[in-house]
């Protein structure tokens, strides 16, 4: 059973006991009847009959059940009865682009099962944590389900710094007038991602919102400033969010504009020069006409004189359009 | 009467008899005395005739029957004294277009009534599923009416996917600028059938938080958590439409914006040719003026040194535009 | 008193006694002692003499008969003591222009009065209809308020649909690109229109919640699902107000996107168009050129050999801008 | 002392004595004990000196004396204790431009003082209207509040009548194509100080709100429609705003879009006449080639001949592009 | 230990005692037992060690010092059982551009911390203030937070208004039109940094509001008005804020539109004298053609004649662009 990342059985805080899924009922059984013991199973994209299992020893709503199977949820925390389910969004930056994951938490008197699906850190590292700091732990259930809340926030911190560099060398590019056809296109591209980013972060205010106010026996005051670290977390990434789509969408808006006023640049410059153009082309015209008696043809002074005279109207347009910014 | 589509009476989440329209007022008096006894009416576009036979039988509100008759109402719940009256709105796409259909339902203590009207799928398979669940079917009147409210909003979910194939498919097409006339007229009626879809889905949230509020005796505390699901599904469609809707708003925005740039482009190449074929036609207007003295003319390298010197202007003209990138 | 248009003594829901607003005094005193009997005036842009009689007869506020007055009030409900006012804004279309109109009503224990201004339909017609049903106007005073304000609703139906027919028919020459000058004024004069009639009816909505949750001994629960209806009528003409603004706004963008690709479009014509003739007048002018040995201009085949270059150039410039799809 | 504009004491809704504010304290000592007796002083941008007689008379809070001497504040009501204080923006047009200052009003148990800063009508005149109508001045101190907000929201109206009709006029220009740079120029200032009035009274609505509920003993149930009256001129006058705002805004985007619809019509008329130009330049310049055979050109036909083709060719251009509305 | 820039005891508003933070335990065991009596003790970028020194000795919450280490938190007031710590964010002009602080204040029964870091203003000034003010001091701790605070807002000002006469200068460049890409490439910027602003100031608001509603028993009602004066500020601020942000939105449409326009300008100017040059070539290409008759050509009149007819032609064209504004 490759899905099982980790099973332990915790007391006041310290690992007493690993667990082996197939004989969670007989591990378990022990430990309910003692407050301040539980069991913490971390699962990876489980097959349905681990799942089954779990849901059968703690008694897991089927609705939460079918909800953790099929992992295309919206972030959310349900409660059934004196149990909680919390769906939670993880991302990760793999080649340049965001990929989502989900973890789904269940949590009770005497036991906590997260569930990881697709692109996710794994949560090793969050048990570590908590098995270093026992004295938290020994809060219970609702701190391992605040650790694994805080270590998906902080996440996305290391996601967004990464966009917010490449959304600053577009922008640069862009108000360098030196943006190509790619570079929009990865605008669009990064504004939608922002926002996908945004609805997979913003519900989850909320849901600390709720765990704070919320009254199971499982939550208790002393955690409530740890939930709302952690809502304080979510905010500042929605802001960070916010922010840097206001600055993609500056960058199109600039974008547009600048194209407008280089299509002017342009317009201007090939006017001059048409303009300028267009003295010897009608000036030699006239003197290319066949009639008879054109007495300036005759001159010896003619030809020298018009070619002065066209280089230096000409020379004057040019000058002027210069003045006026057009060349 | 063919706009009775199914017509049973459920006892303790089985079906234990069918009735006929008709005798309705027998089948039903039986029913009323004992709890977890209801009858289970389905209409299709009913006559006249067979919704007052219904409302009598009932005691429905005046209101809510005439609503029931006359299909263009908004998503809501309306409740009569014990009895509840729920409109949705389902969705079906007709050829690549969303066509609307609008169900009600009447839920009372002994009976539920579903009329459906216009596009939608047939609520047959959703009293099969019913009627293969004996445990939840059970929970009595309320939960035909969470049935048919979760296979109404699950059945957004094949539209929207659909709808997500063409955007993609047009986001594609704007994005390689090889969208047609007719590609941004389908752009554009698309938002605005997302629209439409957002509107017909969005009431639905409040009708299930009323729901789940709500003292009837009707509703009991157990089936609160599938109104909360069906709720959770309202909110991933609002959402998925929104996403959609952004989608094609960047398209527009995008095509927009390349268009603007592609006008720079065609201007600039067009200035970059007009340049350079200005320089043959100016040079031989100039030596096509008929004075009687250009020494040039008299020469027998004037014209190869004339012709080499247009040559060589127009060549650095367009290697110094291609550099530039006009050309 | 021609601005008197109906009054009359109801009594349990049938019509009892007609009254002259002179005799006001002397009909009324009968009223007051008995419930279920009220009396029911319309007023059309009453002079101040009539207001002021029918204010010291049934002791209405100051304020409300100033307001009543002066017609240019945002739609209201005002509530003093026992009695209500309610400001109604009337909608009609006039030669395909939305006008409009206020109803007033003033209600209290034993009265309803009706004040009409400006554009509306008259109130005759409620009347009739209310005097058809005395079940339901013996629910007294506030069937009336009711029956006033859901006709009043009703009647913004036709102006949109009026409105949806033209807006429409205004969509397809845009997106047909046949739209002229004049359309596009239409088109931001229509979604003005539009926003004064959300104005209008908006607040309504808010009025009708007050009047299901206000308990005034004037308002009954049995009358809540009425005014239940009328408040979904409002949604449903504020929907259909924003649905149709999209369809204008929609309608502006796309125009303004078609005038730029249209743009384009001309621009690469006309830039195909000069590329081609340039040819021509180029090696045109070369030949033009009256130096004394240009060996072609002797060869009897020179003038036929050029013009065939000139012309299969000419075709091979038109070939390849076709296959652009720039000409 | 000339920022003294009225001082006197009422009582029971009459005058009954003027005060110089030097012997305020003992004109005032008399007036407390008494109920209906209050003091009412108008002050106009006074110094110092006498906002610290007044303040110490009456016991005013430092901050409110603070803010009421550095006129800069939103629209505000602060209660201190039994007092309150209220802040409101008055608003004139001065040569067409809108001018603001503003008015605090401090009232409590036996005076109301009003302070005027910078532009604002006297109120001298509602000193006058509330001592012709005792019956209302003996509602008390709270009248004297009401009558003066009253004053100053009623005073928004006709200047936004007049920016209407200033805006009525540029826009009769935008959609007549004939707005000037002026005009659009305008058109941003309106819009910004349209804004700066919505922020000057829009605070005012939350104020009446906050008088209507609060329980000072200087507010009376009895005054309460009056304050719902100034609340609702204040939403009107926000309505008008937003109205005018979107009318002005519509204007920029009409001018926008015609000046892209413009400039296709003179790309169109421009790219029209070149090619009808550009074909006697292009048939000239080959019958002016010096070909020493070119059998055309002996013909004594030839010169009319080529004349009436190029004529008859421009013609058909002509008659094609005048029949596809280019020219 | 440089980071401590200022620490002493005070007593009923006086300052009574300097003390060194190594001594902190000793000269604050002696504070405690007596009211009134507190600590304040002012820290600047304080490293690991004093903060843990500070955090022992007051008993501050971890999660609370941890946010003090890392500045880069939101604004936001966090309560931890008697105690209270407030996160401000500061605002300094630096050569032109915004630069952000940050101040943490921890408050309890018995003391002050502040902890100031980044960019801002010293608080010396805010405790000469205060100990210049014994009365207000002696209200206790939360008159040393409503201080800092009450600074940190005002500091604020000056900052918008030197923005403001940027902007100004800005938006006149604009209608002008004598912007250049470096004045847009600012806007944007300034509208981002505003932003920027708003998000740092607009949640102090929120902040004042729970200051004001909060029971901790830090918190007087005396002490409400000033929390309120403060919350006053803050909403000024984001009112100058937006309308700033307006006028800078306005300007980069009004640059886009006077774009568009200033192209139909120059498009229109160069169609005019296009089309007039184009009558010279014209004509004078027609006269050009080596017909062997052309009787004009041998007239004497006919060059004379020519010239005039094309000066004509030319004079005309000028005349009728001028008269439509084109030229």
């Amino acid at each position: 059973m490759g899905s099982v990342v980790g099973s332990a059985v915790y007391q006041a805080g310290h690992r007493v006991e690993d667990v082996e899924i197939e004989r969670l009922d007989l591990a378990c059984d022990a430990v309910q009847p003692e407050p301040g013991r539980f069991v913490w199973i971390g699962l990876y994209e489980p097959d349905e009959e681990v799942l089954h299992k779990v849901q059968r020893r703690f008694g897991l709503h089927d609705l939460a059940v079918e909800d953790a199977h099929n992992a295309h949820q919206r972030p959310k925390l349900e409660t059934y009865g004196d149990s909680i389910f919390v769906v939670l969004r993880t991302v990760q930056l793999v080649d340049g682009h965001v990929r989502f994951g989900e973890t789904h938490i269940f949590a009770g008197r005497g036991y906590v099962v997260t569930v990881r699906h697709g692109s996710s850190a794994s949560y090793a590292g969050v048990r570590g944590r908590c098995e270093r700091t026992p004295r938290m732990l020994a809060l219970g259930e609702i701190f391992v389900v605040y650790s694994v809340m805080d270590f998906i926030v902080d996440n996305y911190f290391p996601v967004l710094h990464a966009l917010e560099a490449e959304i600053d060398a577009l922008e640069d590019r862009v108000f360098k007038q030196r943006s190509t056809r790619a570079d929009i296109e990865r605008i669009y591209e990064l504004r939608h991602e922002l926002m996908t980013i945004r609805r997979a972060i913003h519900p989850l205010g909320e849901v600390c919102t709720r765990m704070m106010r919320f009254d199971t026996p499982l939550i208790e005051e002393r955690v409530q400033p740890y939930f709302r670290d952690v809502q304080d977390h979510v905010l500042r990434v929605v802001e960070q969010v916010d922010s840097l789509r206001e600055l993609l969408t500056s960058a199109l808006e600039a974008n547009l504009l600048f194209a407008s006023l280089q299509q002017n640049d342009v317009m201007r410059r090939f006017a001059g020069w048409a303009a300028i153009l267009a003295v010897p082309t009608a000036v030699a015209g006239i003197y290319g006409m066949n009639f008879e008696e054109m007495p300036e043809l005759k001159q010896p002074w003619g030809y020298p004189v018009v070619l002065l005279g066209i280089l230096s109207v000409c020379g004057g347009l040019y000058w002027r359009f210069r003045r006026l910014g057009w060349l």
